[in-house]
């Protein structure tokens, strides 16, 4: 990234040059809205459908991004990453629209669409096991033996700079409707995607409040945010958001977040389930768990929102069927 | 509609006219493309999806664009409106928002989902038996009876005009992308929904060829087309595309489409589910088997598309959860 006067390590400038570089491959995804929603929660909202994206999640910005800036000489070593799905996924599609060799070290809990799905973009998949094995460790050992680079899922400017062009459309479709959005929601695992959101939405309505969006107990953005510094949440057990257990906010990113983002607020599993049903059901739209934590604290009433104009990002949807069969009965 | 020396019932500034009524109340869905499916068929391909439509379904238009052109004195008599579904939603929406009464006559076999948010509009329902009564028969003598205007669900110069705006919005979309499409697909039933959008396209692209899907044993249109007359289908049984059962042609939408259509295609139930699974798997929308009939036909290889330029209307995306899961499982 350039090097700037910006206590920020990305800008809104090379969130405009990542849009540049994804321009001919990435969908560029609308900004939807629908009266049942307006109606039901009071207030003018938008989704940002990720879901409608190359691999099903904005995760192919990212990593589409973060490939195209490796120089051409150390293309051949391929890359590597880490990933619970949907980074996989991005990353396996940018390597294969790039002629790169990639490997994914996924956990073997990781939803089975995930895996298939990454396995189809033609990527190698290494399994670890999420309680026992460090998945980091893995990837760098694996990166070393083959001279391959590693692509971090969140915690790397490149990264966030492409997932900022998701705010970046954000941002333009709404100036073009003539409305300034109050308040914008995305979801965080380790708070890349909300980290690019917030850099462009800022950028043109600095009024904006950009509100992080987490699984109950997976709250550690939320719990970041109210101490100024990194804390890890405390959750125990699992949740169904599945792309969304990362236990602390990035390096990288929380140096963003901590700056732009107003609050966080959570769900519980039993609200984002009945969000994915409301997806299904009234929007007609496939939303994963994770991807659907923050419609489900709209629809909680966790937000104030009437009479605002909200934007909310549905980040992904990459749900097994069976799953969804489950959530939407 | 207007009279005019056109040999149409239904002119394009019909389809204007819709379009202005529609405008403060209608979504205007976009057009969408996935890398994915480019790929998978060898062509650029568009999707309209009236799944985004409010009720689910492209029928909003037309029955919200009928009854607007009801008169001040005869609106408090209501509307009466048959039909298995989607046109039961838009007409009970449509009276809705025009504060006016509504009485839907519905077969009693009609997806529970259907009946549900139809009554949920504030619609009165009444059940018939398919095989055994005549659905017209009851759905005029309730509207003597209450003094209520009969919205029909396809044979109908306003119906046909408001479905025609779904046409005006892809072509102005393919217009501003600098696209002409070569092929438009859209399922039917009576034909209301294709009659507006040929309409439409045809104004402004004189050289796409419109084609229609139907379910496979469900092909009058593709009959009717070949004769060059209103025949009937001869399916004895059952289609999953609960939404595409009627027998014949419309009387006015064949007036049209006997003009503007090129040919008709044919799904079965298996191409019909395989595409379902499709949607939701690759594409992370929900599209109802009849909704679905034209991606399946393209899908399964019905289409000369490679290389072309394609766009498919999902015409909508109201299908109960079981059925749903058991498709895309």
């Amino acid at each position: 990234m350039t090097q700037t006067a910006s206590p920020f390590p990305v800008t809104p400038s090379d969130i405009d040059a990542a849009a540049r570089v994804l321009a001919p491959v990435a969908v560029r995804t609308p900004l939807l809205s629908f009266p049942v929603l307006n109606e039901r929660v009071g207030a003018k909202v938008f989704l940002k459908p990720e879901v409608l994206q190359r691999t099903g999640s904005f995760k192919f910005r990212g990593a589409f991004n973060k490939l195209s800036s490796i120089p051409q000489e150390k293309r051949k070593g391929g890359v590597v990453a880490f990933s619970s799905g949907n980074h996989a996924q991005g990353v396996a599609a940018a390597a294969k629209i790039l002629d790169m060799p990639a490997t994914i070290v996924m956990p073997s809990d990781a939803p089975a669409l995930k895996r298939e799905r990454t396995k189809a973009y033609g990527a190698e998949v290494v399994l670890y096991d999420r309680d026992r094995e460090d998945r980091e460790a893995i990837a760098r050992d694996l990166a070393q033996k083959r001279g391959a680079t590693v692509v971090p899922p969140y915690d790397d400017p490149f990264v966030i700079a492409g997932q900022g062009t998701a705010g970046r459309e954000i941002a333009e479709d709404m100036a073009a409707l003539g409305l300034a959005p109050d308040i914008v929601i995305a979801p965080a695992s380790g708070g890349g995607l909300i980290a690019g959101v917030a850099t462009a939405v800022k950028a043109r309505f600095p009024g904006a409040a950009v509100i992080v969006a987490e699984p109950e107990n997976f709250d550690d953005h939320a719990r970041s945010l109210r101490a100024g510094a990194r804390e890890a949440h405390h959750a125990a057990g699992r949740t169904i958001c599945d792309a969304l257990m990362a236990a602390m906010p990035g390096e990288i990113t929380f140096a963003i977040n901590s700056r732009l983002l107003s609050q966080g607020v959570t769900a519980s599993d039993a609200e984002v389930a009945a969000a994915v049903a409301f997806a299904f059901r009234e929007l007609k739209l496939v939303v994963e768990p994770g991807g659907a934590v923050g419609l489900a604290a709209l629809l909680a009433g966790r937000i104030e929102a009437r009479g605002k104009t909200v934007v909310v990002v549905l980040s992904g949807g990459n749900v097994d069927a069976d799953l969804f069969a489950r959530l939407v009965a």
